[in-house]
């Protein structure tokens, strides 16, 4: 990159399931895309020898000597070809950061991550650079929603970018695009980078949420294979926040040990949810050939494998009665609710359709929010990680408290 | 039977369906058993030339000279073999009665039923008797417990006895036996003229209400075919009434319009059903194998079915919220419900441990009752039609109004 640079900003979506969560423990597909909630990430230059932070959604400020950071530069690697983690990496992290083995705490875990790429990717020199990196996420923590995944893909980016290893995608004067996106031999370099620092958050992650943060659209995962989706329409939906904490663990063990138990109940059960996935496919398919006239028969189908999936879900035991709920309100307003992601807590979906009106959706909202809940009227299928040029209003006031000149 | 008999007693069981209800148009099995709840027929001879009837659940109280029956004497039959149904004998009966051809009151469904067992069921002389029919039921009317074929089946018992063409089972003094069974050549008989007399007021039943209602125990079913279930254990249950109609035919479409729209999603749900009655039957089989020390490990698998029905059934849409509120509620006190036959209203039933607490279950009927629900603490699996010699103190109260000298 440019030596004259100050700063960068670069944005990763969040990743919602749209079907086939835990079915796709006993191989079959599901589909993941990118949610419009994304975290910015600002990288600046700093005049002195010290490297900072500032990721307030996890509570996490720090700064590093330069010098000190290089007692970890055993770590050096080729970015383009990450080295599997080894123990022996996490442990001298941990040392250095004094962390317990098991420590889940956001925080604990976004300084693993940071620290690994940070070290990792270095200037052709060889160098670590003094930079100021300041994190703002409309994602919340801990929701199954990919917040850590985009993180990763952006710090993922923004190092790659910053040491020259990618370049920094073209800005033509007079463009109307505010935005750049990678060419996609840059993509699969971040991709592989941040799905490193996701196995270092989270042990062994499908690497789903950061092909999603890196890629965006949707992206069709099975047996270990994620492929992107081609066509995917722009979705519009509620996502709603239960606030409940959940274990993804504890819930697919839960639902292993049941599978285990009733083979002969179960095995059909996951059959009817690669069914639903595979409908839904076909249907987003069928949207996006016709995008500027998608019949309502269309939006009625996915409504349908909606409900159905929900109550697949509940089926299988990963409901609970806080899910339930949100599933009946909205359905007094004719709207369509699943889970999304581990379930008995975490979020959930409704789908609005784009004739859905606003007036309804804003009463729904409220009656979520009334109960509790956080709740977002988004949308789903957008760009993956991007560096932005220009900054729409909307995220010249999310980011205001960060960037103190923009 | 002997020319001195004055009045007999004859009563016959509901039924509920414990697994397999919609799965069953879809050639899967399903099980249905006889439930405690119970249609008394009292019969005693008149001394005119009249045969009245008060069946006071469907509000019906007539008379006719039996004279004016003889007219309907065309439908003289060998009620060993009786024919097929036509047409011209349903006509002729709606004649007789001056009612509508699509009639769906009981009331009028109950007179043409009675009415062609009356006077298919001769004496060996052809004669008509002068007879006073008077009912009782404990089931509720067009709840889906088998009300009507209850009331076919002691009628079609009845008339087979008093006109000797089946024997009265013997009682021998002193025996503690306080009722009777008849053999199982003469229930054949009971059971397909009852069949008959429910083509009458159903068009085309499956025969399992009439089977149930004879045999008693439970019996398992699929694609028209019948077989008694030899050990049942008997189950103790919550039944509760939602009071809410609801119409089988209207539920079956709905349920067949969705799978034709999506087989590939609900063809594998129908195998899950069949997987869940298959199961419960391979319970029941092992329960009654130690029917002494039922192990608390089985009644756990038969609540994990109750559950997975239920939830199955709600996939394919035919539970609603008065049903998932059951649910729900009994769910609170550590108890497991499904709805049973048709759905969206009709009955639910909860399974009972024999250890489940006494007070507990009374908590759970007074809040059932008090959401407006009707409920009763019963069982199945007991006896199907018998002809009673001594009646028990609950049965003497319960017949008080209908038999003035006992």
């Amino acid at each position: 990159m440019d030596s004259n640079w100050k700063r960068i900003i670069i944005s990763a979506p969040g990743k919602v399931i749209l079907h086939g969560e835990h079915a796709v423990v006993y191989k079959e597909p599901a589909i993941a895309a990118s949610l419009d909630l994304r975290s910015y990430l600002c990288v600046e230059k700093r005049n002195d020898d010290k490297v900072s932070v500032q990721f307030p959604d996890v509570k996490l400020a720090a700064s590093w000597n330069i010098q000190d950071l290089k007692k970890l530069s055993i770590l050096k690697c080729d970015p383009l070809e990450p080295q599997p983690l080894s123990e022996e990496l996490l442990s001298s992290l941990r040392e250095f950061t004094q962390q317990k083995k098991d420590t889940t705490d956001p925080k604990d875990l976004a300084i693993l991550a940071f620290l690994y790429l940070y070290t990792a990717i270095q200037s052709k020199e060889g160098e670590l650079s003094p930079l100021d990196f300041k994190l703002m996420s409309q994602l919340p923590v801990g929701a199954g929603l990919g917040s850590s995944a985009s993180l990763s893909v952006c710090l993922s980016a923004a190092l790659l970018t910053v040491h020259s290893v990618i370049e920094q995608p073209c800005y033509t004067d007079g463009d109307k695009v505010i935005f750049g996106q990678w060419s996609a031999l840059h993509l699969e370099t971040i991709n592989k980078l941040a799905h490193q620092a996701e196995k270092i958050m989270h042990g062994n992650p499908s690497g789903i949420d950061n092909s999603v943060a890196t890629y965006g659209g949707a992206i069709r995962f099975q047996g270990g294979n994620i492929q992107k989706i081609d066509r995917i329409p722009e979705l519009r939906i509620l996502l709603t926040n239960t606030k409940v904490p959940r274990s993804t663990k504890a819930l697919v063990a839960d639902v292993r040990k049941k599978y285990d138990k009733y083979p002969e109940i179960f095995r059909p059960v996951m059959e009817s949810f690669r069914a639903v996935t595979e409908k839904a496919l076909e249907t987003y398919r069928m949207m996006s050939r016709d995008s500027i006239n998608v019949t309502t028969d269309l939006y009625s189908v996915l409504e349908d494998l909606v409900d159905i999936n929900q109550n697949l879900l509940k089926l299988i035991g990963v409901s609970n009665s806080t899910l339930e709920q949100i599933c009946q309100l909205t359905s007094d307003y004719g709207l369509h609710t699943k889970l999304t992601g581990a379930g008995r807590g975490g979020c959930a979906i409704t789908l609005l359709r784009p004739d859905t009106d606003p007036v309804r959706v804003e009463e729904v909202q409220d009656k979520l929010r009334s109960c509790g809940f956080d709740c977002w009227k988004t949308g789903v299928g957008g760009p993956g990680v991007v560096t932005h040029f220009i900054l729409t209003q909307n995220e010249q006031a999310l980011l205001k408290d960060l960037i103190t000149v923009l």
